[in-house]
């Protein structure tokens, strides 16, 4: 399935868990790894303490002159210097899924300023978003940023912000899951 | 998987197929019923010439006031008078899914009026739309329609309308099934 990947958290794997907490609603189990692997390549039968699926996706909201904003500054997964990473999966409620494109366009950006808050920690943070509302999946999205050590302060502030939105009075459940590289 | 449907074409079936024809791109093989199907409930094994899946899911491009009209003038699917039914499953180009939001929203309403024609067609035409581009599907989308006799050449008129806006340039496999409840 052409950009499908699963979140593999396990006893091994890419990825070592740093931190994992809930900050809203129900938290995940603890494991050790997180592996991030394309679904096509998945083998079955690997033991795994939870796989998380998602889904690349045309973009929902941006419009031309953010998206030609974004491709002018933000950098690729997979920089070698970014040896830190954040898996961040949210789940929204059902009246966020009511609302129609306008309201949800005006709530995500002309209040909460989502694109352009994200938008300030370009090119140290590099993100990449997974969809999964429509795979039948327990969250709706699988947020994703990979950082170098020395722009873990800059993420954090990032976080903070985007927590205070909003926008983020429409999500029902977040967990904050924190990783190095396993060297 | 909530709001997740099967279109089986096949021997059997609720519908009969009145007609199957190539618009655009490749056709599907001929069957002589359709079945509409919750995946949940779907038998495996069930013979079939081919399936379709698609999920029911939140809007791409209505606005309020759009969903408000909407909302007062249209019927739910499963009328008694509505013995036609068509299953038109359309896909996009690359092109249309590489644009941000606020260019598909301005050539899908503002300039091919898509929501627009579709309220003149209400209450006649029930229409229930299912999305299965994230699904790895062949298409992007299985629309489809519900009306009874007195309202088919309204329906044609309907389809002509579409398949001739600007929004229209962008379907590059669009195939046309025509349905009547087998009695």
């Amino acid at each position: 399935m052409r950009n499908r990947y699963a979140f593999v958290g396990g006893n091994s794997g890419r990825w070592r868990i740093a931190s994992l907490r809930p900050v809203r609603g129900e938290v995940l189990p603890h494991v050790r790894c997180v592996d991030v692997v394309p679904v096509d390549a998945m083998q079955s039968g690997r033991p795994a303490g939870w796989v998380l699926t998602g889904q690349i996706s045309n973009v929902r909201y941006a419009k031309r002159a953010e998206l030609t904003v974004l491709g002018a500054k933000q950098e690729a997964l997979g920089r070698p210097r970014a040896s830190r990473a954040a898996l961040i999966p949210i789940k929204k409620s059902p009246e966020w899924w009511d609302l129609a494109q306008d309201e949800r366009r005006e709530i995500f950006e002309e209040q909460s300023r989502h694109t352009a808050i994200g938008l300030e920690y370009l090119p140290g943070v590099a993100r990449q978003l997974y969809h999964c509302r429509d795979l039948g999946e327990p969250f709706d999205f699988l947020t994703w940023f990979e950082y170098a050590p020395e722009h873990a302060d800059a993420f954090e502030h990032l976080v903070d912000r985007l927590r205070s939105t909003k926008e983020w009075a429409f999500v029902e459940r977040e967990v904050d899951i924190r990783l190095e590289l396993a060297v």
